[in-house]
């Protein structure tokens, strides 16, 4: 039988969803039964997840595991008594961290999403509005209020790593398309010229753009070997001859792609 | 001065980013000063990283704070040798999961994301795709391969809350806009009566509304208080009148609408 995995969260429950996602592939995956308990953040709700743990623990014969980000110390002590194995991502640390720093914490829900935090909501929106004006070049005009523009040929993640930088972290993204038009020419599509600094590649294995544009459109030119060889193949070049940073995205998950990127191009998250 | 703050990740440092945030949320923002390093995936890596944490001590005059999420048990060993005072999120978890489920862990990086997981990467790119073609009502044919469908009026949050669906777990989410033409109907927009099942409203303060539509289309009809109260007041009558589920937006993030909706509706992530 699987064994039960609580996940408590007094928000989303998304963080910590990651966070034991990680920790349970360091075991088999095979072996647990997740259930995210988010928003659990008033005594009322603490002691309906309590009930349902330990209805748990009795129905399934042994302790489920539970793993809490809760930071109300009440809620936290009403877990504590529950009939799971407790695995709490903050408990030390807010002591060690009240004693390191010398000062007392808040032990406060909330403070970090939600109410209050209207800006932060205005900022991804407006981010995400900007990404889809500026998707796939259909727009250049004020191109230099981007934070970046990507550049990359059909199909190399572009579109998606946008959204995803203007959702997460706030970053207003462009993308433009790396076309056969534009390969004979020498520099750079003469509408980014003047954006050199905020500019950054994507590239990809052949095979797998192949893989992926074979999706879209099964056997056409678009989607042959030898095509996306000689795109990716120009599109590297110029990354080259202009001193373009790029990434490879091949193996990457669109996180990653965007975590890359920003590392490398010294782009700041907009908003937490 | 500030306190320097390290966020050790052998991946994105994402999920790190996000706990540490609510950690020192429960103290003063302002008395940190964060340093993310993320794809510390290698020992060459650490140890650079750990010469970097200990120059900013010397430099500092006080030990940095050090969070960690790695998981190689070498890398782990290599930080606890560093100037800085660690907080390792799992170093505890990994070896209690091991001693309560009886098996040891494979302490392995990069098992939870990137090589290997291009179904992942699929995934999300479709849901993408999916969010961006059934955007606004945009596109109704076979909309019931949707795994939900928001509607809500002009401003309410439709998309950004689609292409967090989408990038975030991988799920299909379209939208529809209610509009004034809508309002004389007395049922659900005929298009959508088939798809009954997997309606998902929005509705929000109609002064928040106001605010958003202002930015937009200042001291218009469009963005008048007058016409955001009617809109809401009709698309929450059709929502109770219609039995559909529904959230208010109003003080919540992309992240908890997100989340909200999921947990409502029973929508499950299709990926991590």
């Amino acid at each position: 039988m699987k064994r039960t995995v609580f996940l408590i969260s007094d928000r989303t429950g998304i963080t910590v969803e990651t966070l034991v996602h990680t920790l349970l592939t360091q075991f088999d995956e095979d072996l647990f039964e997740r259930v995210t308990l988010p928003f659990i953040d008033s005594l009322e709700k603490i002691h309906a997840a309590v009930q349902q743990i330990n209805a748990t623990a009795l129905q399934d014969g042994v302790p489920p595991l539970v793993f809490s980000s809760l930071v109300d110390a009440g809620c936290r002590e009403a877990l504590r008594r529950s009939r799971g194995v407790l695995f709490d991502f903050f408990d030390d640390f807010i002591w060690r961290l009240e004693e390191v720093l010398g000062r007392k914490s808040a032990h406060a829900v909330g403070r970090s999403h939600g109410i209050g935090n209207v800006s932060a909501y205005d900022e991804r929106v407006e981010a995400v509005n900007f990404a889809l004006s500026y998707d796939d070049g259909a727009k250049l005009k004020n191109l230099g209020d981007a934070d970046i523009v990507l550049l990359g040929v059909s199909r190399s993640g572009k579109t998606p790593t946008c959204l995803y930088l203007a959702l997460q972290f706030g970053i207003r993204a462009a993308n433009y398309p790396l076309t056969e038009e534009d390969f004979p020419r020498a520099g750079l599509p003469p509408a980014l010229e003047e954006h050199r600094a905020i500019l950054f590649g994507l590239s990809i294995a052949p095979e797998r753009l192949q893989q992926i544009r074979q999706q879209r459109r099964p056997d056409s030119e678009y989607s042959s070997l030898a095509q996306c060889r000689r795109e990716i193949q120009w599109a590297e070049r110029l990354y080259a001859a202009q001193r373009l940073p790029f990434v490879n995205t091949t193996a990457m998950s669109i996180e990653e792609i965007a975590a890359a990127i920003m590392h490398r191009s010294g782009v700041k998250r907009r908003v937490f």
